[in-house]
């Protein structure tokens, strides 16, 4: 996304978050430092979710910044809300390698003199109430844009399909779970384009085609290009958790095999000979680098690394594919297409 | 509330959840299980948040029910996310003696093979979920008016206020808990206000009344007596919660001081040389009828029930005297007259 327009981007966050914080000192100094815990929530993201709301926007012909950036923010905090509430789920209290609110709110807790199931409590509520606000005003960024009420409408069903979707794919996620055997590939990419692609890929560069007043048939590759692209990103983003270098990708190459996440990759190696001999390290809490690595060379060995290679490569390819339509300028499709050959090659 | 509107605010919502359910059987039976919860968590109420909008915007002279019955629904889903995400941070399976969203989803997921922690994490996230939806949808109903600008903006301005004064309160509630001695019946006072009079009838009576097209008077005259008839509600609820009759009631006159909820009772309580003996009966968990019954003795020679009783009615008279403008139409000042009635002197 152009600078400038980064720039605008968080301004506006910061406009936001500082008039919530005095807004908020009203009401006791944990409030505010809910606040706090929400605006760093926000922060230190890529903005991939604005990036694209302005590149399609800027890319079909849209010119009033004023609209566009209100659009950005929302699909930024509802990004924010999501990632807060899973990691309720989750019961995580860092992220990122520093506290998250939960975290924040239970060192406060203590802080204050908090005993026992207190602790949590404190979590639990913080993280619940600062999700509700940022999806409120993911909401109310969009409710209140000053276009037609055609448009807007389309802006909002495309928000309400982010969520619907969403949330079925984070339901998907956790029931997937208690799944006794490994689900199949197909199910995987599913599960990640409904949690993740959709809201992240699809809702904003439709919706910035849509404010743009692009035409259906643009609006509607955008959303194609999104769906796929996000899954491509969401595939790599799976092997790089078990075959990246943590020192490039900043993220433990053991977490996902220590959680048994039901990526890709062990969905395909579980229709192979050699599951038996790597199911043992699917899920192993105590998982070592030695162990880590055997699991490695199998993932290799039986197939499952190339396979989902493959099948990421593919899902950018129809991504690209899904571009080549007049409907789509040159100058987007070029921005596009170098977004899903990032999408497939990312340092390993 | 008219029994035609009444049953016209049901209708939408059974119509809302059942497009709903239609939309998410793409998604799998566990979604529209997640739906059919949300579902049951928004029906049993008194729908009181839409009685309140319908009664301020018919006695103001709104006659377009078309555009009532989205406010009124968007309450009262507010009232339910709210609900769903206050029973994940008290930890509940249960509300009204029936399994909730996070009760159901366990049972499912020991239904469907989930162990060791899976069991919570499905309830967990189905609660979490449900309540994003709902709230997600109490936003939507608003944005969607086909109304002007200027009044759509103070319909959100007045949701905004509602979610941002209710989060406060519920934090409120929770930090609470870790005072070391009992908080100022002023204290209480604020939290009620925050935590419930604020959604629940200030913000649906002005919202009523800025769909009417009252006047400013009218509309602030409302919101005053909508925050302090809460307030009175919520005081006698709590009077209700330790001396009301449990067959009247429907709720256990044990449950308050088993958790020791700190009402104002028990913080007129602790300002009186009595406090020492009442103490250790507030958050007792296995305390018993006989001890409860001591406890009652003991607020009421204390003089925290006659109080409490006199600051609720207090809160209510001057809820009434908000109402003494020519702004208020006469039958409209009746029936919010009678409400306030009704707030303080309920079957104990």
């Amino acid at each position: 996304m152009p600078e400038i327009a980064h720039i605008e981007v968080e301004t506006e966050l910061q406009r936001y978050f500082a008039a919530a914080r005095l807004r908020a000192s009203d009401y006791g100094t944990h409030y505010v430092a809910l606040w706090d815990s929400l605006e760093q929530a926000s922060s230190g993201g890529k903005r991939v979710r604005p990036a694209l709301v302005l590149a399609a926007f800027a890319g079909l012909g849209g010119t009033e910044m004023s609209l566009a950036i209100p659009v950005a923010v929302s699909f930024e905090l509802l990004h924010t809300a999501f990632v807060i509430h899973d990691d309720v789920i989750d019961r995580d209290l860092h992220r990122r390698g520093v506290a998250n609110v939960a975290g924040r709110f239970t060192e406060r807790a203590l802080a204050h003199g908090a005993v026992g199931t207190q602790t949590g409590a404190w979590a639990t509520t913080a993280a619940i109430l600062a999700g509700d606000l940022a999806l409120s005003e993911a909401h109310r960024a969009l409710a209140l844009l000053p276009i037609g009420a055609e448009q807007r409408g389309r802006l909002l069903d495309l928000l309400d399909r982010a969520v619907f979707v969403s949330a079925a794919g984070e339901l998907a996620d956790v029931t997937n779970t208690a799944s006794k055997t490994p689900l199949s590939v197909e199910e995987v990419t599913v599960t990640l384009e409904q949690k993740t692609a959709v809201y992240s890929f699809e809702a904003p560069l439709m919706a910035g085609a849509v404010l743009a007043g692009a035409s259906e048939e643009a609006i509607v590759a955008l959303g194609r290009f999104g769906r796929l692209v996000g899954v491509a990103f969401q595939l790599t983003d799976d092997i790089l958790g078990v075959f990246g270098d943590p020192a490039r990708t900043g993220k433990s190459a053991l977490t996902d095999l220590r959680e048994g996440k039901q990526t890709a990759l062990v969905a395909y190696a579980g229709t192979t000979g050699d599951w038996p001999a790597i199911a043992p390290f699917v899920g192993k809490a105590d998982l070592t680098q030695d162990e880590a690595e055997e699991a490695r060379v199998l993932l290799r060995s039986c197939g499952a690394l190339q396979s989902t290679d493959e099948l990421a490569i593919d899902h950018a390819r129809r991504a690209v594919a899904a571009l080549d339509t007049a409907a789509i300028p040159a100058v987007l499709r070029t921005t596009l297409t170098q977004l899903a050959d990032t999408s497939v090659n990312r340092s390993r």
